[in-house]
């Protein structure tokens, strides 16, 4: 995942960008685009316009919206997985590791807002088959949370909670930053993460 | 709040209704139809369609989409409130208001699937004036839970958290619900209820 994007103004515009870093340029400006107004009220040539292309320069890239909304959200699930995979210890205890697990998906959602949520909030913009293969990438990263729980369940550090209620609780409770979270307000991505692992280890009861 | 509803194909189809119960039959399919394939997605021809109506007669109730989106989700928050405010017994301890709040919250979702995903999903595609009403009448919401853990903290039932961070916490996991939950599923909603309370005031650490 590349490092967190300013607003769109401020970013480089690209009359014709060349392979790969075209697409980049591309995908940021139109996964901040969609999370501003929505996939299905952003247009192509909305897009092109906020790049300062021509609408069939963009076309050059992508064939149509749907391509470059999936390609964005495969991107991200992809992007989430290995990161979240590369900041949790095998080594170490369930409790330790859903920590770990915790703090990278939070710091990962507050610094890439544009791209995560995108990802949290269009996959019923996709079409079915579209929907299906980030559907699946989606089940795989969210086994990262299912396996900790289990060995935690299992290994009695963690309460005989229902599995899957508790990976529900943990995903979701850490997905809505999408919706509240600004970069200028109050919170650190880190002490949403420290505080969010106290309350969901520790509990509210004093 | 009415009771929770079938598939659209089971409605009764309304070619003329007349007051109050033509709006509630027209905002009860615009809001399935809106929270199956999104608002943006969603033109009146095809909820006068769906309603076996002509467009014209949908236009006589509601002069736009946007019209109709709001009525459905000043509704929505309008009935969640008082839904939960009614389950909750103010003479009772702040954990045992955040259960009540809670369970309320939880089988508010879950029963009533279409027009709280409305709720929680479509907010921005409200215009800037339509949206800051419903956001007053969802901070008042929020402040049902808000008052509560302040009480459990300043009274140290509850550990001393962030009580902002601890809101957006319960909040999250409990609409996250609206992604996931199926009628059908394995878990009903009063036991969904019961797991997130648990966890959330006992923690995931035995």
């Amino acid at each position: 995942m590349t490092a967190a994007r300013a607003n769109v103004r401020d970013r480089p515009r690209v009359a014709r960008g060349t392979g790969k870093q075209g697409e980049e340029t591309i995908s940021a400006v139109a996964c901040h685009i969609f999370r501003e107004r929505g996939y299905h009220a952003t247009s192509m040539r909305a897009i092109a316009s906020a790049l300062g292309m021509q609408p069939a320069a963009l076309y050059y890239y992508y064939p149509g919206k749907e391509e470059l909304l999936f390609s964005i959200m495969d991107t991200a699930v992809e992007a989430l997985t290995s990161y979240v995979e590369t900041h949790i210890d095998p080594e170490a205890t369930a409790p330790e590791r859903l920590r770990q697990a915790i703090t990278a998906h939070v710091t990962a959602i507050a610094y890439h807002l544009d791209e995560l949520s995108v990802f949290l909030h269009e996959m019923k913009s996709l079409s079915p088959k579209r929907r299906e293969l980030i559907q699946a990438k989606s089940n795989r990263y969210e086994h990262i949370f299912r396996d900790i729980l289990h060995d935690g369940i299992t290994s009695k550090q963690f309460n005989d909670v229902d599995p899957r209620l508790a990976r529900f609780m943990v995903l979701a409770a850490c997905n809505w930053i999408y919706n509240w979270y600004k970069p200028e307000g109050t919170y650190n991505p880190e002490d949403i993460a420290q505080a969010f692992g106290d309350m969901m280890l520790h509990g509210l009861l004093a």
